[in-house]
């Protein structure tokens, strides 16, 4: 009761339109109603606990997670939900599972890779989950270098068949989501091999398991791969481990909407632009980038609601103690992390507008605008989700003891929600990417090339590097020119700095490397500056 | 073998000698020699396997630890280890459990707070685990704030009893380990009423569970407090709760050896000094740095051997691919925070001393180090173990994506070592403390009251603020007295531009709380220049 109160009070305080606010943070009222109307029905469903998932066995977690994901289907059918509401519901269920791959990973890439044929073969099966699918591609000894995997994908000219195999150790497939236990196909990324040549990496449909008693095929080896961090959190996945011992496919069974193996092993490739995999790129990034401002919101509201009602300290003449959230050290904690969640929340709806922007373009073959695209986006997905990560396990922090308990769902939400700083992308390797680009622009400011887009303040560098800031007093920083410019001057001067650096050096890849510490730095500096321009 | 390999070639590139590191590490040979030992008898033990721990439900691991603590106890006793030995077992074991409490708190209290009789009575059953105890002072509302307890224990004249209560929820007892199943009896901490008068908090010993049936006695109400972060880690405690209701207990279960209730309800205190009690404090801080670097060289271990065994990317004409070790953006991140690990060592070893020397100087009532001595612990506490914590992260985010898998034993080191930023003093509320020693220091350096100890530089600090860095080449930087001038100026002006910013406020108490993060900002400087010149 006494706490109800003390939030009741701090929320009279609020000097804007929470009504408002709440549409803003959705996007817009149809939105906001969609998830206030699922968020309900989530919630009221017993099937639907979350209460006792962090003290399930490995085992009880798992079996837990199928039932609930039976039951969500079932209720997407029953209540006859839209598209928007079932990805809503799914949002609340809020529990990793094989699905999110079947619909997320595998019937995508079919749709994006598969030729004609393959789609009206595969598609249906799917759809109707006759047959459930996983995404292989990580392998144990290669994640962010996707060129060096092992796998093989031999072609057999007499069988007319591709030999799967995993040739070392380190060519085991490791991490897919579904494939542990749950999972009847895989989509696998392999060497293809034909005539005794290499033609890099493809990806294949295999069956791993059969139809019938669900019992692996021969030739594949497929366990979990076990415990990953928390409890409850990402160990309701059958992450998993596969190896192949020359597992033989039908060569349709290689996905050939982009390259194909002809009947007499004849290796050909589309004239398809490699670039139209850019637009689901932008459209997964900027997915991960709105999940980041709906985790950090998650948490930042929890500590924040924490500490109205803590109180510790301050008691004068026997009266209250001071509530936590008036001690400056909690407040220089705090808010930072509060208006970063709205700064990614609007940063994630802009990506949206560019999601469009490159379909557009895209579909009229205008390539012109992928480089700085692709930098933006690679840079907004490191660092709001580093970003994140961190404030999840700040959040915990400022509740004390109290954010040590399971209860609090602080530990759970820090520990599924950091694998995000590894998948699409390893968070350090996407800023060096970001960096190549930055030192790209840089190299060509003279040559009469314009940078557009987010990078368009590199053209205004020679004033960047110069100009001083006309900041005299505190107040002056409330002028959001001025903290525009600022961040403009500082991105500018990492950037340009890197780059006379970099011409020290003889060998420019050594350079980089030898760099590459300042280089990420300069690349932060680039997206914080994208961030705050939103 | 391959990976082996990588080693064994890492290791031959060192350029110190690594078995006279180990023993620097250890403190002396035969602390090493005790080390290496134990370490091997634990791993060779099957009842001590770790490797199943984090995938146990939560009452299997629970009784895993029962199990486990019972082995310990007759394998110490078997073995006839020396209590250096059985620590070493226990911190081997690495699993929380009740009888930590029971041997740390609940014993050491009796023996500090108890008078000849009371220990007389308790510490034999104690010590032959007739009776097992914890320490219940954290309530769900006051952890920092130990004033703030709200349990009472009302002297009734008539019966010659105190009857204890839990007057609001917020005074329940919550996170005592050891209380939530496993305790007999608890030390437990109320505010002291007698005639009416509040004498405030002090320790009493109360019976919880029966040692017929072990169900909670009349008036008691006890459980655990569920999940805490992780699995594994400190779940397999049973972190507790307890309530009572007008509970009564003889008068001879106040413990009595600073303070006193007499038969007519008069209380007394006795003239024992209360600085004795740092003495202690002393004592447990300097176990909780020494835990820090043990805890961060675990980290960094695995963090290293991964980043040599790992390979990514940058391979030549079909060469081997770059280690991950050679990297500058993993170099930069990881080698930090190997020279941390070896720092808190070091620094841990010189509270060695620290304890040594105060202990003589409170035999010889001589107290005035001990403020020094107080801001230097409580500093070393907070900066040690935050610092820890965010580095064991990093470490797990330095594997990259294997770094999420348990199997890495990052996870559950993370999720076990957290709680130290918070038990034995919050962090910030630390760092609070040893800020208004230095404004004190600060105040009164016109005073002719010299600084001593580790706030001697205090004493140059108009020097120190005029001071110019004579460093003008990188290599200036390998001179330990330029790195310490540059730590020792840092810390003297932060400290002394807080000061100055203090004497603005005419109400030093709203000063202080205004310009809290600066004041927490200036105590890790100081406790940093520590740390860099032990």
């Amino acid at each position: 009761m006494e706490a109800l109160d003390y939030h009741a009070e701090e929320r009279r305080k609020a000097e804007f339109d929470v009504e408002e606010m709440k549409i803003v943070w959705a996007g817009s009222r149809q939105a906001y109603e969609i998830s206030d109307r699922v968020a309900r029905l989530v919630a009221s469903d017993p099937v639907f606990r979350k209460d006792n998932r962090t003290m399930l066995s490995r085992k009880d977690l798992f079996k837990d997670t199928l039932r609930k994901a039976a039951h969500a289907w079932k209720r997407i059918i029953e209540l006859r939900l839209s598209e928007e509401e079932a990805s809503k519901l799914r949002f609340f269920v809020d529990q990793p599972v094989f699905t999110d791959l079947h619909w997320g990973m595998f019937i995508p890439a079919i749709k994006g890779q598969g030729n004609e044929e393959q789609q009206q073969k595969w598609l249906p099966m799917a759809y109707k989950m006759q047959i459930i699918g996983c995404y292989a591609q990580t392998e144990l000894g290669h994640g962010s270098n996707v060129q060096g995997l092992e796998t093989t994908a031999t072609f057999d000219p007499e069988t007319d068949e591709f030999v799967i195999h995993s040739p070392t150790l380190t060519s085991s497939k490791w991490w897919p989501g579904g494939l542990g236990k749950v999972s009847t196909h895989a989509l696998i990324y392999a060497r293809l091999i034909t005539d005794g040549q290499d033609h890099g990496v493809h990806g294949f449909i295999v069956q791993l398991r059969s139809l019938d008693d669900h019992l692996p095929l021969p030739g594949i080896t497929v366990g979990d791969i076990g415990m990953k961090f928390g409890s409850g959190a990402y160990n309701s996945m059958d992450n998993g481990v596969l190896r192949f011992d020359h597992v033989r496919i039908l060569r349709d069974q290689m996905l050939m909407g982009v390259s194909q193996v002809t009947r007499e092993g004849k290796f050909m490739q589309s004239d398809v632009p490699r670039q139209l995999v850019y637009g689901t790129m932008v459209y997964v990034r900027q997915k991960i980038v709105a999940d980041a401002s709906c985790a950090l919101s998650r948490a930042v509201c929890i500590a924040t609601r924490y500490s109205v009602v803590r109180r510790q300290f301050g008691s004068h003449n026997g009266g209250p103690e001071t509530q936590v959230i008036d001690y400056k050290t909690q407040q220089s904690r705090l808010f930072p992390l509060l208006a970063s969640a709205y700064a990614f929340r609007f940063v994630g709806e802009w990506l949206k507008w560019l999601y469009t922007d490159v379909t557009q373009r895209l579909q009229a073959s205008d390539f012109s605008t992928l480089p700085e695209v692709h930098a933006c986006t690679a840079g907004l997905k490191s660092v709001t989700t580093s970003a994140t990560a961190d404030a999840i396990e700040e959040c915990r922090k400022l509740c004390g003891g109290h954010g040590y308990l399971s209860s609090s769902g602080l530990p759970e939400l820090f520990a599924v929600y950091v694998p995000a700083c590894t998948y699409e992308g390893d968070n350090v390797v996407l800023l060096l990417q970001v960096a190549r680009f930055l030192m790209k622009t840089v190299s060509q400011l003279g040559s009469g090339k314009k940078p557009v887009g987010t990078i368009a303040y590199m053209g205004r560098s020679e004033h960047l590097l110069q100009c001083r800031c006309e900041v005299e007093r505190a107040e002056d920083w409330l002028k959001p020119n001025v903290i525009l410019e600022a961040f403009e001057a500082r991105a500018a001067r990492m950037s340009v700095t890197c780059a006379k650096n970099l011409n020290n050096f003889a060998n420019q890849e050594e350079g980089f490397a030898q760099l590459a510490t300042d280089l990420a730095e300069a690349a932060v500096a680039h997206v914080q500056l994208i961030i705050v321009s939103k």
